[in-house]
Formats: C-alpha cells, structure tokens, sequence
C-alpha cells in the first residue's frame, strides 16, 4: 500500500474550504429546540474531511467561477452528507464515528432520526441561499434538481447495501450498482453543483459527473480495503465492523470467489455475526487477505482513478491551478490511510 | 358534539383532486429496489384524507389558478405529510395508522427510516415537476422555499412533543407553540404553495398563511379530542394511545389545571405508561372528561377556527365557489369524528 501525504497547497485549499463553508453550516445549523439543534449539529463538529465542499469549490473554481458563491452549495452538500451518516449509523447500529459515540447512542434513537430530519431539510436551506449571492432562480433549480436526485439515489443505495447483508451471491457489478448509488452520487452531485453555479456547460457538467462517479467508486473501494487493514484509532471507528454488519465489500465479494468450501463456510458462519470475536473477525480479515482480495481492490480502484481522471482532462477548463489540486485530490482518495 | 356532513360538492372536489394527485404520487414514488418503494407507497396507499392537497388545489382556485398546474405542490405535501408520519410512528412506536399496521412494523426500523427519508427527497422531485407545467423558476424557487421551512417546522415542533412527554408543567403557549409547527406548518405551506402557483400577492399570500395556521392549530385540537373520545374503528388506531404515550395534549393541560392533588397524582401514574391498562386509561380518560376539558377544547378549536376564517375573507379572491368550498371545509374540520 503506498500511502501519499497532500502538498502544501491542497492542505492550504481544504483549509480555506472549511474555514468559510464550516461557518456557514454552523449559522443554517441553529435554532430551538436547543436539543435538537445540539443533536444535530454534534457529528458535524465531530470532524469529517469536507471532501465533498472540496470538492464544489474546486470544481466551481476550475471553471472560473466565484468559491464565494458556491459556499452555500458546498455547506448543503456536507449537511445532505451527514444527515445520511446520522440515519445509517442508526439503521447499522453503529456506535462509533469520527472517534465519538454516534448521535444515536448519545440522544437515543427518535432524537437521531429527528436530527437527521433537520439537516435534510437544512441541507435545502442552505443551497436555497445560492440565491442570495446572486445565482440566477433557474441554475437554483437546477442545483436543487442535482441536491434531490442525490438525495433519493443514496436512499437507493443504502436499500441496496442493507438488501446485500442477507445475501451471499452479490455479484461485482451489483456492489458497483450499490457503491455508485450510496457513496459516488453525492460525490457528482458536488461537482455538478459547482460546475451549475460557475455556469459551466451542460457537456462539462456531464463529464464532471463522469469524473465524480468514477472517483467516487474508488473512494468507497479504497473505504472498503480501510475497513479490513485499517487501524481503530486512525479511522475513529471499531475495527471491522464491516465484517461484523456482514456487509458485502468488494474484498468479500472478491475472497468468496476464491475460496474454496472450508474457507467460504467459515467466513459465512462469522460475516455479520454480531457477536464475532476479535480474533474470529481477525481470522475472517486473513483468509480474505490471503486470496489477494487486497491487491485486487488497489487494481479495481486504481482504474477507476484512471478513468475518473480521463473524463476529468477533457473538460473546458478555465484554471489550471484547480485541475492540478483536483487531480491530486483524486490520487490522494485512492491511497489515504483515513 | 355537533357532527356535520359534507356537501356532495365537496366530496366532488375531493374526488376530483385525489384522482389527479394519486396517479402523479404513484408514479414519482416508483423505482428500485423494490423493496424499499414498497415500504415508501404503503402508508399512502393505506389511505388518508388528501387534505393538503385539496387545500392547494382550494387555495390555487381561490386565486384564479389552474388546478392542474398546481397538482406537482400538492402531491409534493402530501408526500412531505406521509414522510413525518412514518418517521413519527417510528419515534413514538405506534404500532397501527391507518387502521393498518404501521411501516416499521412491516418492514422493520431501518427499512422505516429509510422509506421515510426516500419520501422527503421524493417530495422536491414532485415539486420541481412544477417546472413542466410552466411554473416559471422564480415561483419554484419560492415554493421550494416553502417546503423547506415546513419540513424544518415541523422537525421542530415533533422535537417540542417528544421533549413534552417528559415534562408536566407544560404551559397553554407551548402547547400551541408546539401544534403550530407540528400539525398547523403544513397547512400553511399547503395554502401557500396553492397561491404563489396561481400568482397570488405577497398580501394575499400572508393571509392565507394566517388563515391555515389557524385552521391547523383548530385541527389538531379536534384530533386531541378524538384521542379522547374517538373510536378506535373509525379513527384506525388504538383508542387512548395518545394517553399511554404521554402527550401533552390540550385536554390533559386543561385537566392537570383544574384536578386536585388526587386527581393530578392519578393522571401522573397513568400517562406515558406503555403498559396502562385498557380500564385505567379509560379511568383517566374519564378524570380528564369531568373536569369540563372536552367542552373547553371544542370552545378553543372554535375560536382559531373564527380567526382562521376572518383571515381567509380579507384576500383578493377570483373564485367564491373555492372560497365556499374552503369555508366548508374548515368548519368540517373542527367537527369531524376521523
């Protein structure tokens, strides 16, 4: 595994990001009820990358466009995203995330669903103040089209996810079917909305959406490769888990193929036991090692980068500093530790 | 109690706007996996009165509108209606709506929350559908405003009743205050959505704002007196639930102003107590009826029924077939037994 850091510069732009989108989102995140609102707001504190305001602001950038006003489109997106992590940690009763305790176990389950409630909503708020910096209502209801069609493909995703715990046959291309809806289409809708607001045109924002959808299904392989070799503290959760919750990563997947019939029984009688020891989950993450599966989730996401970054060169591109930051971006996603 | 019918040309303009609303519901709540659709459409498809939407199609006519252009909004609430219900019944564990079983008892938690949030985002898809029916992109703007700010209100107001169920010093304005976001914010979207697509002035908007907060707040005081008094077969769900659950209803504030110590300790032992026998909730229920609460609840309803309907007369209306049909509906409202 090679592990790259970032250059100055793109740290220097992710920090520039979180410094004008983290404000916004804290000024749309507030009101009464105070629980609510402390609920609400709790995981977004917690931490989190801003891969995906990082995201609309560069690729607003990189067609001339104004970071300022794209500032409500990338506090929308990271509150969409985070309305959905509240509901799934619920929903996969998860009990860590960003190294505390999810909003679930510390307010209790209504208060979860209720928080991530709010900030669906929030995220609408939010995007409907592109209005306010001087978008024009027709690119608003575009961006608001994009927000929507994220919104209902990641409930898709999450069924699909959910579907596959009890399912041992998953084939790759439904994996990539469940991965593309779950985690990649909130990476296009980010750089659709930032393309919308720079007034790019309808073919690059098509080939926008080409990049994120590939760069988005690497992202959520190399999550998966994280979730077998990665270690507790940095990644802020329980190690494993995602064998624990029986989900059907593209290394399961993958080792399953390549197993032979004790290998394949035993990893059935531990994959989504909630009880599974540490050394059995330990056991499970072996075999599945053993078969390569690793190797072969690195080559998988590694083309996916390559064609992600295809579509992304052909672009009209306006700034070339924003095309060299998110092409950095892009190879970072695929080698990162966290 | 005074029960009043409906006229045959209500029920026709009910009819008439479930006929329309229904087809354009099904087929945006359609698509994969099925599963999770399935669980979207049930609660819609159990039933429910369409009473949002015919107060957008009432409140479009009122100002000249074209019911048809105004069918994307009213489907978007009652979608929007159906998602906090689902979502609702989850918090507040209700087994049964409908006179059927509830999503989460069907389908289990997770596929609830899901159902629920795919409804949400379903809600801006009907919405946008606007755009098609030449709704210009200012106005859904402005009604995705609307939906925006009814979703975080009542996002609010369920967080204001869940936190009443552990509180007994719950005053007559927080109880409105309450009811205003819970139940009486989407009636005012409803209205609104209704005028804005038919063009209406701010003014006129305002009003009609004023005129379903009103009506809303009427309307929820009759739903907690036939939490009361209902039956369970008409109101399809178990009789006295809101006791065992807890809520602070209007009538429970009444009783606890009015009881003596006795009484008050009694009704303390009793509500919010899941497993309260089906006589001691009759007992309570009983308590809260000598104290004059019923009597008391049906006086309020009729005041903000009267200032609903003073309101609703100011506008600049088109149409007086709308307005009587708008008349007559509120005053069913408030006297209705489901």
């Amino acid at each position: 595994m090679v592990t790259l850091g970032i250059s100055e510069a793109l740290r220097n732009y992710v920090n520039r990001v979180v410094s004008l989108v983290d404000p916004f989102i804290n000024e749309v995140v507030q009101g009464e009820p105070k629980g609510l609102y402390d609920a609400s707001i709790y995981l977004i504190k917690a931490g989190g990358k801003r891969l995906r305001p990082t995201f609309v602001c560069l690729a607003t950038e990189l067609f001339g466009g104004d970071i300022g006003r794209a500032i409500p489109a990338a506090a929308a997106i990271e509150i969409l995203h985070n309305f959905t992590l509240i509901h799934d940690d619920v929903m996969d009763r998860d009990e860590f995330r960003r190294g505390v305790p999810t909003v679930h176990k510390v307010w209790g389950e209504p208060m979860a669903i209720l928080a991530g409630d709010l900030l669906f909503a929030k995220s609408y708020e939010a995007l409907l103040k592109l209005k306010d910096r001087g978008v024009p209502p027709n690119i608003v209801t575009k961006c608001v089209n994009e927000l929507t069609w994220g919104a209902i493909t990641v409930a898709e995703g999450q069924a699909l996810d959910m579907s596959f715990e009890s399912k041992w046959d998953v084939t790759l291309d439904e994996y990539l079917t469940m991965i593309y809806k779950k985690t990649a289409a909130l990476f296009m809708v980010s750089v659709s909305l930032g393309s919308l607001v720079a007034g790019a045109s309808e073919r690059d924002v098509a080939l926008m959406k080409e990049y994120a959808k590939n760069v988005g299904i690497a992202f959520q392989i190399r999550d998966d490769i994280l979730g077998l070799v990665g270690d507790e503290e940095t990644l802020g959760k329980p190690v494993l888990s995602d064998l624990r919750e029986g989900k059907k990563t593209v290394l399961v997947i993958y080792a399953l193929s390549k197993l032979g019939d004790d290998g394949v029984k035993f990893l059935k009688s531990i994959l989504g036991r909630r009880d599974a020891s540490l050394s059995e989950l330990r056991r499970a993450a072996d075999l599945i090692a053993g078969t390569g599966a690793i190797e072969y989730s690195e080559r998988l996401a590694d083309e996916y980068r390559r064609r992600g970054l295809e579509a992304l060169s052909k672009v009209d591109m306006k700034n070339k500093d924003a095309y060299k930051l998110l092409t950095e971006l892009t190879n970072y996603l695929i080698t990162r530790v966290k």
